[in-house]
C-alpha cells in the first residue's frame, strides 16, 4: 500500500461551500489520503442541554475538509473517489430536532402556519467494538442500539463555473446527498467543471434512517481514508457510485418523483454503455433496480437507483476504474 | 391446518374496483383461502407480438379477486390479513412499455408534448425450481435471471362510504401500492370503512423494480393463501404492515415526498404506542427507519417506511394479531 | 326565452359523489334549468360559535345537486353545460378554519407532527345590491368588504366506467375544482362517461382567493340558472371552458406544476385545431396564455389555463356551442 | 426629478450571477439609475435560422447588469428597488424552444427518456406606439399581435454569504423570478445579505404568458429607470413587492406548491403587521389574495401572492418606502 497523506483542517480551514474557496491541497491520481472530517455541527452540539440553534449557525453548518486540487483535472472529466475505510473519529455522536428543519414539520420551503415542536438533542455513544450506536430516550428511560454505519453525508466537487453552492444542498455536482452508498467499498464519479476538479468531503453520519427524516443524522466526526482518480474526457452528468456489485446513479431535485426520474433515466442511459437498447434497458432496469432515498430535507432531494452488475451484460463499467481503485489498497490496521 | 378455502374465479367474476360490488364470498376470521388472482393485464397479453393497448384496455386493467365479506366486520375496524403464500399460477410473466405510462414518459397527469416511446411486450419464463425469472432482450440476444419475488400488487378493502375506486388507485384503504412488503409472511392491516370489509386482492408480481418505474411490473397469475382477523374497534388510517421482524406503514399520495411524509408521521405515531413520546420517536424513526417506494406510476405513489421492532420498546403491536395469524397454519405441501 | 325548470332539492336528495346516484331529472338539451345549490357545509355552519367539525362530518360534506340525465348524451359525446346566472340564495355566507384541512398546515395528505391550528368560523354578510361581501375579524374590530364574485366550486359529469368519486375531487371529469372560472357567462365541456352524462352542481362560492388557501371558500347557497347542450361523438379529456373573448382547459392533479402541464398541454392541442403547428402552438400559448390556480387544498389540485380568442386563429370552438348556449336566453327578471 | 445615472455594460462587464462579482458603480439611496440591460440570450439570437443552443451556451445565459453596491446597505438591511420605467431598447424580441428546457418537454430536472422536440426561433417586432409585439408562426402564415407588457424576469441581491448563485435560480434573494409584477409602479424590497446588497437586474420581457411555459419569454433588451432605497434593520426573508395597490410576495421552490405555501405563508406574516390575528390574517388573505404564476422552467419555480391594500387595516407598509420613492420622480420625457 502506497503511503497515506493525512490531513486535519484548522477549524478556520473549514469549508462551507462548493465551489469558491483556494484548494488546501494538491492530490495526485493513486494518493492515499486520510482525511478528518468534523460533524455537521461544527463539533459544537456536544450535549442534550445545548440548544443547536444557538451552537450552530447558518453560514456555519455542515463544515467540509477540502478543497482537493487533483493533479490533471480538467472541465470535461470524471473524478472517480474511492472510500476505503470510514472510521468514527469521536466516541459519540449527535442528533438534533431544530425548528423549521426537518421532513415532518414546516420549513423554510415547505411553509405552514403551525408551531413550531420544541428544540432537543440526543448524544449517541458509540461502540466501535461492537459496530452499534445507542439511542436513549429523552423523555422515558428507553435504550436500544442501531447499527454502527458509517458514511458521509457530503462529498462533491466544485459546481459548474461561476456557481458557489452551499454545503447543504447536493446537485449534479454532488454534495449533501446523503446516500447510505457513500460508505467504504464505493467509488463515487463526479463530473469535473473547473481546473483540478477541487473535491470536499463532510458531514460523516454513524447511522441513518433512509431519507434524514428529521434533518439530522446521527452525526459525527470521521477519519476517512479514500484515493481518487480521473477517466479524461469522459462525461458524468449527475453522481455515479459503483461497488463490487452494483453500478448507481444519484438524483437530486424536488420533488421526490423528479429525483426518481433522474436517477432511473440516468442508469437507464449508464446500463446502454453495456449493448442494450433503450427500450430493453428501460425494462430491465424496472424491473431489476432498487431505489434508496437519501434525503428529504435537503434543498433537494435526493435518491439513489442501483442495479447489480450481474444482471446486466457483461461490460467494463467506466474503464474498469472501480477494481482499478480498489485494489491500491486495503484498509490499514490501526 | 384447517381446511382450505379454494377459489377461482371466473373471467366475469373479476372486479376492477375497490368497492361498488357485491360480495362474492363470505369469509370468517381465521378461515385459509386460496386464492386465485388474474395478471393485471388480464391473462390477455401473452407474445412479444400482442400490442398491450389493443389486448387490455380501461377499465378491465388490473382484475381483481373478491371482495370478501368478511364476517363481523364493522366500519370502526380493523382487518388483518395474512399472506402465508404467493405462488405463480403459470409458468411465464410479462411486462410491457405502454403509451403514456410509466414514470419516465408524459402521461395522462404528467403530461408532455414529446412523441410517446414505441409500445413493446416482454415475456419472461418463470423458473420455480431455481426461484427465478428469464428477462431476454427484445433487440439484442441478451438474456438475464432475476429472483423470483412474488408479491400482491394490490390489496385493499372498499373506500370510505358512498366512494368507489379504481383498482389502479393505491390510498388509504390499500388498493394498488405495488409494495414489495405484500409478500407471504406479512400481515396487512386496514381500516374497515364498510360492513364486511370487502376486501379484494389481485395484481400480482413476480419481479419488480422499485418504483414499477416503467409502470408494468413482471406481471402474472398467483395462487395465494392468506387468512384474516378482526380488531374490534381499531382505527387504522393508512396501512399498517407487520411481519416477525418489523412494523411498517404504506403512505400513498402525490408528490412522492408527501407519500413519505404521511408514511412515517403514521410509522411515529404507532411507535408511541409502545410509550415513545413524539419527539423520542421522531427521532427513533428518523434514525432507524428504512424506506421503500412501491410505485411512481400509479394515480397516487406509494412508500412503505419500517421499522425493526428490535430497535423498540417491548410491545405486544396491534393486539398480537400478526402473531396469531402466522400460528393458524404452515404453508401446505402440495 | 324558453320557459325554466326549477329545482330545489330536499335534503335527502342532495348527493355526495360524482357518479353512483340515479339521475334525479330529465334534461333536454337546451332546456333552461334554475337549481338551488345548498353550501359545502350543508348549511349547517351558521355562527361563529358553530364547530364545524362537529356540525359537518365526512362524508357529508359538499353536497351536490343532481345528478341530471342529459336526454342523448353517450360515451364519447362532450356535454356543455352553460352558467346563465348564479346568485346568492342567502344574504350570509361562511367560511372556516378546520384541523387538517387547507394550504398552510398539515393535511391528511401532507403530513406533519405540529399541532393544529385551533378551529374558527367567519360568517360573511352579502350585500347583493352593492355586489359585496363583508369580512368581520374575530379577533379585533376590523371588518372589510370584498366583491361578491358567485361562481361554483364544483361541476362535474359522472367518472369513468365503474368509478365512483367523492365531490371534494377534481378531476377529468370536472368535480371540484374550485376555478373562479365557472361563473355566470361560461360554458363548460365535459366528456361524456356514461349515458345521459349525470352531471351535478353545488360548492356556490361568494367570494375566494386563488388556490382556495385555508380550504373553505365564502360558501354559499345558490340559485343557478343553466342550459346543456351536447356535441356528439367530439372528445374532451380534460374539462374545456369558454367564455365570450378566452378558451380555456383545467387541470387537476399533484404536485401543482403537473397540474399546469396538463392545462396548457390541453389548451396548446385545443389551439391546434385552428390550423396552428404544435410547436406554433407552443410558442403562442407560452406567450399569450395566464394561468389561474383553482385550489391548492383538494385531493387534486387545479389550474385553469386560458388564451384570448382574439390571439389566436380565426376558428369555430367547440362547434359554436357557446355562441349557440348564451343566445338561448338572458337571464329572467325578477 | 434628480439627474439620471446612466449605465451600460460593455459586453465584458455582463455577470452571471447573483454573488461573487465585484461592484460595478456605487449607488446611493434615491439617485436614479437608468441601465441598460441585455436580452436573456446576450443578444445572439437574432434571426428565425439561429441556433439557440449554438449562439447562447451555459454559463454564459442570462446576463445581469450590476451588481450595484448600495451606499449604507448591511447585512439585516432590506433593499428597495423601485422601478420607473422599463422601455424595449431594441425593435424586436426573440423567443425560442430549446432542447431539455421549458415546462413541457423533459429536462435536466424532470428527465424522460423522449425525443426533443426539435429547436426553433420566433423573432416578434415590437410596435411601441401601439404597445404590441407581433408573433408570427413558423409553419403557416399566421401572424397575431400581444400585448407589449415590459419586466424584468431577474432582479437580485448577492445571496447569503459564502454562495454564488446562477442567474437563472430564483430563491429568497429574489433571480429569476419571471414574475410579471417586477414592472414599472412596482417596489421590490430585498433582504440584504452583505454589505452593499450588491443587487443586480437583467432578463428584460417584452410578453409572456403565465408560467413561462415554454422556458423563454419574448425576450428583449430595456433601458430601466429604477431608484432605491434602504430600510435599515428591517428583514424580508423572501421577496415582498409593493405598487399603489397591493402588496405581494414572491415564493420559489419546487414543487409549485410549495412555492404557493411560501407565498401565502408570507403574506400572512406581512398583513399580520397590520394588527389582525394570525387566523383572521389566515382568513383574509385566502378569501382576497390572489396569485399569479412567474415561472415554472427555471431551478425553482415562482409565485407572487398579492392582496389589495384597500381589503387590509390601515397601515403604513415597510416604513412607507413605496410611496416615498414613487414621489422622487415621473419619468423622464425623452
Amino acid at each position: 500500500m502506497p503511503n497515506i497523506k493525512r490531513f486535519t483542517p484548522t477549524p478556520d480551514q473549514l469549508v462551507y461551500t462548493f465551489g469558491g474557496n483556494p484548494p488546501i491541497m494538491t492530490v495526485e491520481p493513486g494518493e492515499l489520503l486520510e482525511l478528518f472530517t468534523e460533524d455537521a455541527l461544527g463539533g459544537n452540539v456536544r450535549s442534550v442541554t445545548d440548544i443547536p440553534s444557538e451552537k450552530a449557525k447558518l453560514p456555519y453548518i455542515n463544515p467540509q475538509t477540502g478543497p482537493f486540487f487533483v493533479n490533471g483535472a480538467e472541465p470535461g472529466d470524471t473524478l472517480a473517489i474511492h472510500l476505503l475505510e470510514i472510521r468514527p473519529a469521536r466516541d459519540w455522536g449527535v442528533s438534533t430536532i431544530s425548528p423549521l428543519f426537518g421532513a415532518l414539520v414546516g420549513t423554510q420551503q415547505t411553509a405552514n402556519l403551525q408551531e413550531n415542536l420544541p428544540e432537543r438533542v440526543w448524544i449517541y455513544d458509540v461502540d466501535s467494538e461492537a459496530s452499534q450506536v445507542i439511542f436513549r430516550a429523552l423523555d422515558s428511560d428507553f435504550s436500544t442500539t442501531l447499527p454502527l454505519e458509517p458514511f458521509l453525508g457530503t462529498i462533491g466537487v466544485a459546481p459548474p463555473p461561476f456557481e458557489v453552492r452551499s454545503a447543504l444542498v447536493p446537485d449534479t455536482f454532488g454534495g449533501n446527498m446523503d446516500s447510505h452508498e457513500v460508505r467504504a467499498g464505493t467509488t463515487i464519479y463526479l463530473g469535473v467543471n473547473v481546473p483540478g476538479a477541487l473535491f470536499s468531503i463532510g458531514d460523516g453520519h454513524y447511522a441513518m434512517g433512509d431519507g434524514e427524516i428529521c434533518g439530522v443524522a446521527v452525526e459525527g466526526a470521521t477519519y476517512t481514508l479514500l484515493t481518487v482518480d480521473l477517466l479524461k474526457q469522459t462525461a458524468c452528468p449527475w453522481p455515479r457510485l459503483e461497488n463490487d456489485d452494483e453500478i448507481m446513479v444519484a438524483g437530486s431535485v424536488r420533488p421526490l418523483e423528479d429525483a426518481v426520474r433522474i436517477a432511473h433515466t440516468q442508469l437507464i442511459y449508464w446500463v446502454m454503455e453495456s449493448g442494450l437498447s433503450l427500450t430493453d434497458s428501460y425494462q430491465l432496469v424496472s424491473q431489476a433496480a432498487t431505489t434508496r432515498i437519501g434525503n428529504v430535507v435537503d434543498p433537494n432531494y435526493t435518491v439513489v437507483a442501483k442495479i447489480p452488475k450481474r444482471s446486466l451484460p457483461p461490460h467494463i463499467w467506466m474503464q474498469g476504474t472501480h477494481g482499478k481503485l480498489r485494489e491500491i489498497a486495503v484498509p490499514s490496521p490501526r
